[in-house]
């Protein structure tokens, strides 16, 4: 494509030994080294490394409980440095087969008991529920287990898992989310977007994985309609701007996200961001600020089934008047996006 | 209007004593006694009961404690029985002026600690804001306090708090949400929507209040954009048919709520609830419909800031195929509410 | 006894219709009038009514729902206004037979999904146990139901639930703990406590019930050895002191309650309420209280399982230095019920 | 000492580069590999590294946030593998000097707003006291700032933090506890106790720090009183027997513990590991476990401040018949520590 965009080809290895791949944020060596700006053109495994292929597949059979959710990355973006942020968009999001999965997991999702919300109950059944994938029509093709009942919903893919490297030397697991990204799990992880995340080790360390052909807010039963995912993103670095905690930019919304335990929490993270962005954005006062965000915000959950939960706070852009959010960051990238689209009609 | 519709005009008195008002469900004496069917055609008094009208009102200083949040009601509908359910219809809801306020209160809202979330920190300064309402173009007008920002944002009338008597004889303040209702405070309780009250005593004993022409999702501060209403409302009934968490359903969406804390409580509380409902449409089972649920649902959060805090689980009626809900209820009330409208009209 | 002390000999009236008992906090006529220090002389069914007796008696077939943890009183102190606080001395404690009940109920309990925490899992099974109680050796027999297992647990009769009518004009159900008092279930309220109580209306209308033989710290299946109680008790007055939450006094520690959800909630509203307390005690600032506390409490759970949870905090008087607490009520108390049990010997 | 017992006197380096030091469990070479059975013979920094020294030095300005909560470890246990369980005996904790440290971090504690607990307030005044230890007469002696108000308070030493590597491949922050043990805060791991930790990796990689002079329960402020601390462990396994949350067996007790947020949550882990461990050691079966625990267990608060918070369950090993704890370990154990106080007196 263009001289100037550096494109990066970079991809796992389906053939590799699963204990080879990514299943940490931080702990890793990087993949490959990236300059600022460069088109990641790759793709990720489904959460279950492809294991879970039919009905009959049972997930806690098929998969080793150590290789779940592998990421792919890490990319060690050149300058990178803590106190940076990384911009990651999204510049397409398409599921590399014509067919998705969900199971219920022994013991995980919102609606069971967990090992931290222990009971003494049994497990509810597990099961695996194939998707058709309508590429086409953009649907994905619902059918019931134990009765006929189908539905036809629309197809809206998305990222759940993207991050860097955590802070304080940790490294965690690609099932948890937290301030450094990671198992987020917001249906707004969809393509068009732009994901800030604050850089806390040289070169950032971005990986993603744990594409959803679609998902409900809160990813109630713990699992989506999970595909591998062919992926193009551009990384790129606003220098000496931390980002506390994920944020997202659409071409309307501003979106903040918080992700700990109890789930109240992760809304005063997202909103408490929030609000200080928008003070920022506006030259508010904190108490102003604090006022407009309470009669503006959307929230959507994004999960209560991770081993933090994730929430969303959300405004329109519409309504802050003529901002500049994160220097035209997404602006820039829309527009770097639309140059690689361009291109691969004219391939 | 229509020979077989009953309308009451029941509404409170500005001049009464305040002390005279209702502040609870439960523990009153019904206002008056309507049969199923019958159009309330009345209003509400904003949360303050009025007395919050400038920005130099402070709401500690012009509020008794003890009279907040009045509701107007509470409505006796003739054979309401527990195990029936209680359909609201909410014709019209409209703000009685073209202002309205919000107000920091200390020590209540999310991003302040609370009585109970106690801290040892101070309080977050008080201050009100005043809106002016734009009833010809639809919007409120927000302006800042510490700065010249101003917003225009969309009129979106709603009632924070809906609701009929508890269970177990117990009577809850108008500042608490639970499964009777109460202060819910979702902007999903607007013009067009049934409601729908699982009745614990005889006559339901039904009230609502504390309108908003907007409000975030989560009412970040505690407080929205607070009007007083006028309100058209149907009330109807649904014999044998218990309801054990308030419901919504609007042309397009069902939703259920859940109230409690901490918050992710009111999601299974939602969540199961639309679980089992959906079950109970599609004839699907239970671990189906979860895993249905878990794909398709909305989960805009309701309120984080009550002595509950509130969510919703809401989903699309075009996923569920051609489902029977509630009896037909929403749609009957439809109709009537048109009639009442090109009743309005004619007049 | 000594001329200056009246004694009320209320009780329940165990043939009366069920229905006619006390339910609620709040909501109820006072079954009697006493003037301030005066000496209750009185019993409690337990928190089944008395019908559950045998290993064969199922809770959810013997009992009505409505019906749970009937109360004694409620018992108007003559003279006690909002802002005052009720002191309640625990003379005695004593069951009023050789046995002692505990179930399992089907989503009650810490250790299962609940009404709130919703899951989809089915119930646990219900059970119930039968304790001898050895009143003369002060032991509590426990046998395995499945196995030969058996223990004998030390006797430490207390009361799970005390409290006063709610603020607001609210009705709470005996099931809930609040800053009312209520259900608390901390097996620290045994006898030769002093529980304090802020006064919500006129004449306090205090009741008491739900008599333990002894109960773990968090009541974890959420039934403890359940008794009927012989109590006698003193009710006093500290006119014109507000106690914003329940405090209880024994002759070695201060104690704090909170009551809410989550359970740091409840940490916390029990812990600042100590610091200030300890504060006032002291004459220590806020902060250095802050500081002391946090190396000095004591915090056993009290319950986890009712509609609210209960924590406590508790500090050594020993590490106060010589302070005055509550004026000295507890002192006070404690001679009156010496001589209680001086008049009682004498009989 | 015995020739069969070895001791290792691998101790941390005063001298050297804080940055040398170990904040995490997992992701660090082990400083030392040592045999089941050996005595570590070592002492640990203070959580400050030592840096806060009077009561004007405050943390935030002589701490850097990377170097807080430095471990002494980690130690390679030769045979240690995934599933078996690593005995830890604390055979003497002793203050390394005359002096504790506590201190009022800015966002740091129960009775503030955090970085989760997210508000808009200001911080808590930030401060540091000094508390001195009288190692002859075990006493902790307490001073207030702001007032002539002083206590002699019990030295009690312990450890804040005793952990190995956490499995998945994380790494974690000494700050934070966790089913690997970590930060958990409790006053109960002290001098005379054994731990046993689930081995996640080969070696297990135990470290140990945070030395508390004595502490409150909860850790309310979030600092007990910090001291260097000299202390002598014991190190063994117990192969093929895994351990899925820390436990702590002293003289009279057993304890679980359970680690994560909401409170609750860790409630509910720490009774249903106590459930299970009741129910193996007493052959009871699930549901008289639970009965039995319910109406036995003593729930002390560890910490409600960390990144998790900390429950633990404890029950009296009375009530519990002649079991066999853990193969015997602690007597064990117990014998050779007394070997050890033995030897050393002979010195």
């Amino acid at each position: 494509m263009a001289n100037d965009i550096e494109v990066c080809n970079w991809a796992p290895d389906e053939d590799a030994d699963p204990a080879t791949h990514t299943f940490t944020f931080g702990g890793r060596e990087p993949v490959i080294s990236v300059k600022p700006g460069t088109i990641i053109d790759s793709w990720s495994f489904d959460c279950f490394g492809g294991r879970v292929k039919s009905a009959s597949d049972m997930s806690t059979q098929v998969c080793d409980p150590r290789f779940l959710n592998p990421q792919t990355g890490p990319f060690y973006v050149e300058g990178a440095e803590p106190g940076d942020t990384l911009a990651v968009h999204f510049v397409s999001i398409e599921p590399r087969e014509a067919w998705g999965v969900s199971t219920t997991v022994p013991f995980f999702g919102a609606l069971t008991s967990t090992p931290t919300t222990a009971t003494l109950q049994p497990a509810l059944l597990e099961r695996t529920w194939i998707y058709e994938l309508d590429l086409q029509d953009r649907l994905v093709r619902y059918a019931a287990a134990d009765t006929k009942f189908t539905a036809a919903l629309p197809l809206d893919p998305m990222h759940g898992t993207v991050g860097v490297a955590p802070a304080l030397g940790e490294v965690r697991s690609s099932l948890t989310p937290g301030n450094w990204g990671g198992n987020m799990d917001t249906p707004e992880m969809r393509a068009g977007v732009t994901c800030y995340l604050g850089v806390n080790v040289e070169g950032a360390l971005f990986s993603f994985g744990d594409g959803h052909a679609r998902q409900g807010e809160g990813e109630t039963c713990g699992v989506a309609v999970e595909t591998a995912m062919d992926t193009v993103l551009i990384l790129d670095l606003i220098k000496g701007a931390p980002t506390p905690w994920p944020r997202i930019e659409s071409d309307d919304h501003i979106m903040t996200t918080g992700s700990t335990k109890p789930l109240e929490d992760a809304f005063r993270i997202a909103h408490s961001e929030m609000v200080h962005w928008v003070s920022d954005l506006t030259g508010q006062s904190t108490l102003d600020s604090y006022q407009f965000v309470s009669q503006t915000a959307l929230t959507p959950v994004a999960n209560v089934v991770d081993t933090n939960y994730t929430m969303v706070a959300k405004i329109a852009k519409d309504y802050l008047g003529n901002v500049n959010v994160m220097q035209g960051m997404h602006q820039k990238m829309r527009a770097r996006a639309a140059q690689w689209h361009e291109y691969q009609k004219g391939k």
